[in-house]
C-alpha cells in the first residue's frame, strides 16, 4: 500500500467511502471498551488476592523490631516494609517514608508541603510572585494536573527516545531561580515507555539549579514493570548520582504497589536523602499518627523480598504482554506503511503512545468514542490538555481482555486512517 | 485528713518527709507504664481481629453497585462503606466522604485546601495577613499542633461542663473577620470528657460569622466511644441544626474508627453539606485516585451495620471501663478531700482530665516520669503548649492493663501529693 501523502484526491475520496462503510459496521457492532486509564484487568487482581491470606485472626502482628502494627505509630513506615520497598527503588531503608495507598498522594502532599512551607526552610512557593514546573510531554496527565491546581507554570520539554531534552532542561533549571521542580517517570515513560539513557540520568544529576529549592520529582512508577523476562529496561540510580554530583537533596523519587498488589489498596513510599526525609517527616509528623502499618505488614508477609516482587511481576507481564503485542502488531500490520502514524514498542509500563499526523488526534479520539472505544482525551499527555500540534494518544492496553483489545485496536487502526484521509482531503 | 491548705509549715513539712520515703519506695520499682496518649490496649485490638479473616483470596471483592473495590475508582468511598459511617456520624451517605485511616490527616488536608484553595471559593488564607482560630481549653493537642504549623493564631476559649464559653464564641465569631475555624470535640471531649449541651450545639448552629469562610471543625472522635451501657451522652446533630438556622454550609464533621477497628487501619471519614463535599471532592480528585477501598469493604463486611458497631462499642467499653474505674477510685480515695485537684468522672471517650492547684502541672507530670510513669506533656492541651495556669493534666487509662493502671494512678496521686505540698512550701 502507498503512503496516504502520496494518494490522488481520487484515491483519497475512494479510500474515505470504502473507510466510511467499515465505519459504519464497526459502529452497528456496539461495542464498549475502554483504552483509557492504566488499570490493571481482572487477571492481574487475581495474582494478589492470596495476599489476603497471609493476615487472619491469629496472625502474628508484631513486626520484628517486637511493634504492634494494629496500634498506633511508626510514622516512617514498618522497617521491613521500608526495606522491601527501598529494595525495589534501589536506595536504603532509611531513604524511603512508605506511606498510604497512593504515590500520587504523596507527590501532591510534596508539592502542597512546598507551597506552604518551603523546602527545607526556602519561602514557602505561596510567597512567591512567580513558580515554574518543566514538564516533559507527551507526559503524565495527573503530575500536570497537581501543578496546574496549584497555579505553577508548566513548562514544555519535548522528551525522546533517550529522556527529556536536557539541553532545554539545563538551560532553564541553571537559569531561572523560578524553576522549582521537573516531573519525571525515567523508566517506561507514561506515556510514550522509552527509558531515560545513562546520559540523561547523569545530566539530572549535575543540574546546577539557580534555586536551591528545585527538586527533581521522579516518578519510578514503573520501576519493575517490565514486559519482557529478557529485555529489561535499566536506568542509573539517580539517588547515588545526585549524591556523587554534590547534589544529594535535590530528588525526591515516587513509586508504589498500585500496579503489583492493588491498585488503590497497596503501598506507596517516597525516597530521598536522609536530610529531605527528615524535613518531610518534620512536618508530616502534624498530618497523620501514622499509615496503614497492617497494610504494610500484609505486603511484606506475601512478597517477602524483592525477588518475591520480581516473580509476582513476571505474572503480570505474562497477562500484560499479549494485550501489548495485540495493540502493536496491529497497529504495525495496518498502519505499517501508510506514513499517517508512529509509535514506540516499549518494554515496560502500561502504555503504548501514538502519534498521528498533525491535527488529527483529537479526530481520531472522537471517532473511537462514536464506535465505542473510549481513549484517553488527545491533549491529556500535554500541560493544560494542550497538545500543540494535536498528535499525541495514549493507548492504556491492560484494561480489555487480549481479545477486546484486539477489537479496539482495529477500531482504532480504522478511525486513525478515516481521520488521516479526511485530513488530506481537508475536510476538517 | 484536713485540706491541704488548713495544714500548718511543720505538719505540711512532716507530710513532705512521709511522701519523699514513699517516693523513693516507688522509685525502687523501676515501674515503665505509659499513660499519655489515647491508645486502645492489646485486649481491644484483639477485638477486632476477625475482621482480618473477611476477605480472604475467594471473597467477592465486589460493592453492591458492582464496582470492584480492588482496583482504581470510588474517590468519596463505596458506596455501602458511605452508608455504614454516615450512621455512625448520624447523617445522611451523600453527605460523608470516606477517606483512608486518619481523620487527624483528613483535618489536616482540610485545614491545608483552605489555606492553598481558600474556602468554597474564598480568598486562600496563605493570601491573608492574619488567619485565627478559636481554641477551646482543655483541648486536643493534636488540633493545635495542625493549626500552629500553619502559622494561624489560636485564642484560647475556656471549656467548661456544658461545653466552650458560648458567650465568647459568638463574640469573636460573628465580628472578626480573621476568625475562621473553631475546633470542637463535642461529644466525650478530649480531655476533659464533657459533651456539649443543647444549647451549646444551638449557638453553635446559630452563629453568624463575619467570615464567609469560617466553618467549625467537629471533631466526632468518639461519637460511639461510650463507657457505660446505660448513661450514653447524646448530643444535637450539629449538621441538621445548621440547615435549619440558614448555616448549612458551616460545619465539617470528622469521624473514624481507629478506635473502633484498628488506630491507623481503620477509616476515617468528613461529613458536611452536599455543597461543601462536592467543593472538597472537586480539589481532591487532584490529590489521588482514591483510598483503600478493600479496607472499606473489610469493614462494612465485618460490622455490617451501626448495630454492629455498637455491639462491637460494648466489647471496647467493657475493656475500658476497669481502667477509668482504676484511676477515677484512686483519685476519689487518695484526693477526694485535700483540696489539691479536680477531675471529671467522663461516660466516654477515652481521656480522664485532673486539675492540680496553679503552678503544679508540669511540676506533677516531672515526678511521675522519675517514677517510670510517663504522661502527657504538662500543657499539652493548650494551643502553643502553654497552660496558663499550669493545672492541667491529661490522663489517658487506654493502654495500661487495669493492674498497671492501679500501678500508676498510685504514682500519680502521690506525685500530686508530693507537688502541692512542696508548692504550698514554697518550694517551687
Amino acid at each position: 500500500m502507498k503512503k496516504y501523502a502520496q494518494l490522488t484526491r481520487e484515491e483519497l475520496l475512494a479510500l474515505e467511502e470504502q473507510l466510511l462503510a467499515e465505519f459504519k459496521e464497526e459502529q452497528a457492532k456496539n461495542l464498549s471498551l475502554n483504552m483509557a486509564r492504566g488499570k490493571p484487568g481482572k487477571a492481574q487482581l487475581e495474582l494478589a488476592m492470596p495476599m489476603l491470606d497471609v493476615l487472619n485472626h491469629a496472625a502474628d502482628m508484631n513486626t520484628i523490631l517486637g511493634n504492634d502494627t494494629r496500634n498506633y505509630g511508626d510514622l516512617d513506615g514498618i522497617g521491613e516494609c521500608r526495606r522491601l520497598i527501598a529494595a525495589m527503588m534501589e536506595v536504603q531503608k532509611d531513604n524511603v517514608i512508605v506511606c498510604g495507598n497512593s504515590s500520587l498522594n504523596i507527590m501532591y502532599d510534596t508539592v502542597a508541603r512546598s507551597m506552604l512551607f518551603g523546602v527545607n526552610g526556602s519561602t514557602p512557593w505561596c510567597k512567591l510572585e512567580k513558580v515554574k514546573f518543566l514538564c516533559p510531554v507527551p507526559g503524565y496527565d495527573r503530575h500536570f494536573k497537581i501543578t496546574e491546581q496549584f497555579g505553577i507554570e508548566m513548562i514544555n520539554i519535548p522528551l525522546s527516545e533517550t529522556g527529556p531534552d536536557m539541553d532545554l532542561v539545563e538551560q532553564y533549571v541553571n537559569n531561572d531561580p523560578a524553576v522549582k521542580g521537573i516531573w519525571c517517570v525515567p523508566k517506561y515513560s507514561n506515556p510514550t515507555g522509552i527509558s531515560y539513557s545513562d546520559e540523561t540520568v547523569l545530566r539530572f544529576a549535575n543540574l546546577k539549579p539557580a534555586a536551591e529549592d528545585f527538586r527533581i520529582y521522579w516518578d519510578n512508577a514503573y520501576c519493575i514493570h517490565h514486559l519482557y523476562d529478557d529485555q529489561h529496561d535499566v536506568i542509573l540510580n539517580i539517588l547515588t548520582e545526585c549524591e556523587k554530583a554534590g547534589n544529594p537533596d535535590m530528588v525526591y523519587i515516587f513509586a508504589s504497589t498500585s500496579k503489583i498488589s492493588f491498585p488503590g489498596s497497596g503501598v506507596a513510599a517516597i525516597a530521598s536523602s536522609i536530610n529531605n526525609i527528615q524535613n518531610i517527616l518534620n512536618i508530616m509528623t502534624v498530618q497523620t499518627i501514622g499509615h496503614d502499618k497492617i497494610n504494610q505488614l500484609r505486603h511484606v508477609r506475601f512478597f517477602k523480598d524483592i525477588d518475591g516482587l520480581n516473580a509476582h511481576m513476571k505474572k503480570h507481564s505474562d497477562i500484560l504482554r499479549p494485550k501489548f503485542e495485540a495493540v502493536l502488531n496491529t497497529l504495525q500490520e495496518e498502519l505499517g506503511d501508510l506514513g499517517i502514524g508512529t509509535w514506540i514498542a516499549p518494554r515496560g509500563g502500561y502504555f503504548i503512545t501514538f502519534d498521528s499526523m498533525p491535527g488529527c488526534a483529537k479526530k481520531i479520539v472522537a471517532l473511537c468514542k462514536e464506535l465505542g472505544v473510549v481513549l484517553t482525551s488527545a491533549g491529556a499527555t500535554y500541560p493544560y490538555g494542550k497538545d500543540p500540534q494535536d498528535t499525541n494518544i495514549r493507548i492504556a492496553p491492560s484494561f480489555p481482555s487480549p481479545e477486546e483489545m484486539a477489537m479496539a485496536s482495529k477500531v482504532f487502526v480504522l478511525c486513525v486512517k478515516l481521520a488521516s484521509v479526511q485530513k488530506l482531503l481537508g475536510k476538517f
